[in-house]
């Protein structure tokens, strides 16, 4: 078993203010942190006007960036694997994207692959599936907001061997903190949702945040939950068992699986 | 759009007085019902102490026998379609079922996949997959009790067309209520759980059974729950929209699966 020191950071970005969002969203790391999320386009914020602006404002973690080299250097610092979502440029596509940048400043990248509302005018939809990676002593996957409302995105990562699931968000439905607790039963996995607060009026109509950031576990026990108001970081030290899939003495979710009979 | 008047019907069986729990639970659904849900082995009890016990209290539907007959006559004289969960017996085999009968007398058969705990020393696990069968003017899937917390079971039943989930419970664990919710939401179906209260004591340990049946729109709305105490049926008027899976203007549930970035 391991223990895991978590943190989901919650933050309010400022429309284009690269500089200042990361500097303050990284300064929330709690110490003594081996694992912390951010949310969704963190450091840009959301509501781009057009795909163009997002490309304007995306970069190319293969080639650095602002982005890319404060969260390694804060990775490398503090000795936290920090994962975030940020706009990514990969020639001229552009991707709404979760990284995870670890101490020894390698990364790896998730693509977000449910593209919603508007996003499907600014963004490309993700090509790279739901992979995990080897981080922080465990296995870690990533999915990016909306993808909550599918669940194949949590089922895809834990079948392949994720023990967190790491979802940096920017969520205006009112829904996804409760169906996080059955994605974290039904997979039998840890969820970190870090959401952001606050609005932007950039375009009609304006989008409210709602906030709610939370670290559920496997059992779908709420260990830290943060309101739709403030700023702020929520620490929890999680306890993570390998494959841990049993859930009464006879029935293991994973063995439990049927898919002879499932067509989905 | 098709109205249609539902009922959920909460129970308290007593183990084995199959003539008593059968009167008592037909006499609950109220009148002018179109679909009423009735909880999992409604008519039997649900501890069974052996794998015979359970076959001796079955029955096979398609040679008839109490059970079948009185919900058979029960759908003819109300015009309800009435889903039920039964011990079924099939030669030497034994499941734990949930049947569909309808105002002609016509029936269906669920036979529940994921069996929960010691029910694995009772029954033979269900082999008919997770069909959708046309009723009331709706299409309509089913699935048992333990079945929810794997979600490939309500996907299955919502990708091949089913607009109403109707889902026999005899439920323990405290989650399912919420999770339900969930499934209704990523499925954009209406979900149907009727579960029954009390607990029974033949074996060790007692269980508790949780009642909370309820009916939840395809939003996740809880359009009505009955408490874990007292039997009861709840009604609801449901508006069942065919096909409708647009979360926002550009958001259908079923256009946007990217199965190809599934692995699962």
């Amino acid at each position: 078993m391991l223990e895991l020191n978590t943190a989901v950071i919650q933050t309010q970005p400022e429309f284009g203010d690269i500089g200042g969002n990361v500097e303050r969203a990284l300064a929330m790391i709690p110490p003594g942190c081996d694992l912390a999320v951010l949310p969704e386009l963190f450091a840009t914020g959301y509501q781009f006007l057009s795909r163009d602006e997002a490309l304007g404002l995306a970069e190319d973690p293969r080639s650095g960036g602002p982005v890319m080299s404060a969260l390694g250097a804060t990775a490398a610092s503090t000795r936290t694997t920090l994962i975030a979502g940020i706009a990514e440029r990969d020639g001229d596509r552009v991707f709404n994207s979760s990284v995870l940048v670890r101490p020894d400043r390698s990364w790896e990248i998730y693509r977000k692959v449910h593209l919603f509302w508007n996003e499907k005018e600014i963004f490309d939809p993700g090509d790279l599936g739901f992979p995990v990676f080897e981080a922080c002593g465990t296995r870690i996957g990533m999915m990016v907001c909306f993808d909550w409302i599918f669940p194949e995105a949590a089922r895809t990562l834990a079948l392949a061997g994720a023990e967190v699931i790491a979802h940096p968000a920017n969520l205006i439905l009112p829904w996804c903190p409760a169906a996080m607790i059955t994605r974290s039963q039904e997979n039998r996995v840890f969820t970190i949702t870090a959401n952001r607060i606050g609005s932007e009026e950039r375009d009609q109509p304006a989008l409210k945040f709602i906030g709610m950031s939370q670290i559920v576990d496997p059992l779908g026990e709420i260990v830290v939950r943060l309101d739709s108001e403030r700023e702020g970081a929520a620490s929890a030290a999680l306890r993570v068992r390998e494959k841990d899939k049993l859930i009464t003495p006879t029935n293991d979710l994973w063995k439990d699986r049927r898919p002879d009979q499932y067509d989905c």
